[in-house]
């Protein structure tokens, strides 16, 4: 495969959204094809299991283990029919959320064994692996504090997992730290706590230290 | 748990459910409390993701891999909202296809490893295993010519799997045999291919044999 599969993880507040479309702009003055995907979703079929994640669209909530596998049902799908062709042409893509969601979320918060998610994701991805992962990190408190402000401003509620609590998000948190922790060749930890700016900087001396280019914005 | 949990398999065209409903009348006949279920779907989440299954209801065909989590998300939630309640009810539940399905169509007919797909499907079920497994066996020309004339009648269209080559048949049928010669104490291989009646009368003696009651029919 020719093209980079870079992974965007952390809290919601993190500012994921904005850092990919940032670091898109960025690898595109350098001449780099890209693609931005997103979990759950990203295909028709995803997009509609996406649907059936969201509360009680289906008239019932998912089961915790429903919730597992219509999660890796929905990644396997863009797996097969968005990341791998696009990599396979070269295409760099860049994707909100990925496996080690699964891990942090189902594994370190609701408790799953994580040996089993692994096999399970093994399965979905057909052994795919980031080449790179940001891990926007975030305290709760600040997380929080952004979703409100965010949500405020749109008139929209929290959803089911912005509705978990604290506790929950602290173990997501830590969850998240001890997966890169586990594996700092490919998660990369980075303070999302920083301005946007500071964060984009950050991202991008990163990934050009990772795919060995200069870091300097061109444009 | 008290419910026992009974499952019929088979290919198409092998009457699993014409005979699902003749045992359901026979244990009622005997005061046994019965519920029909059957897989993809028979929860409200499980019929939306059976429609995700079908063919291009989504817009696209799912993946291989993603058509296996589906299935195995529709299981999940049949299980944790359906199946465990009532058996610890005491109720006696009788499943149209289960995992035997998954290891047979996605396992002997598509070439899934058989040991991955046994991993899923212990997380989907929460390790949940058939007391007893019915298993409809007929040759492939049969059931084919059975489906025809239902599908005359009916006039429907063969749905996806059923327009598989005759190989993947002759496949899945070997796979079903196979399972059950490995797993002799809990699945039990009927020959389809006698008269509704017959049939009928060899899934009671199984079921009254295996659990401790006479085979005859009461009414």
């Amino acid at each position: 495969m020719k093209g980079k599969f870079i992974t965007f993880e952390g809290p919601e507040g993190g500012g994921k959204s904005t850092q990919i479309r940032e670091l898109a702009a960025f690898l595109e003055t350098r001449g780099i094809p890209v693609l931005l995907a997103r979990e759950p979703g990203g295909t028709k079929l995803g997009e509609q299991v996406r649907g059936l994640l969201q509360d009680d669209a289906a008239g019932e909530p998912p089961s915790p283990r429903t919730e597992v596998l219509l999660f890796l049902a929905s990644r396997a799908q863009l797996v097969a029919n968005v990341i791998a062709p696009a990599l396979e042409q070269g295409v760099w893509v860049l994707c909100d959320r990925f496996d080690d969601s699964t891990f942090a979320y189902q594994g370190y918060g609701r408790g799953f064994d994580l040996d089993a998610l692994r096999h399970l994701d093994t399965f979905a991805t057909g052994g795919l692996v980031p080449d790179l992962t940001l891990l926007l990190d975030l305290p709760p408190d600040i997380g929080f504090a952004r979703i409100a402000a965010r949500q405020t401003d749109a008139g929209s509620e929290p959803d089911r997992f912005e509705r978990e609590a604290r506790a929950f998000h602290e173990r997501l948190r830590a969850g998240f730290l001890e997966l890169a922790k586990r594996d700092p060749g490919r998660i990369a930890v980075i303070d999302a706590g920083q301005s946007k700016e500071e964060v984009a900087e950050t991202v991008r001396k990163r990934v050009a230290a990772r795919f060995g280019f200069g870091g300097e914005v061109i444009r």
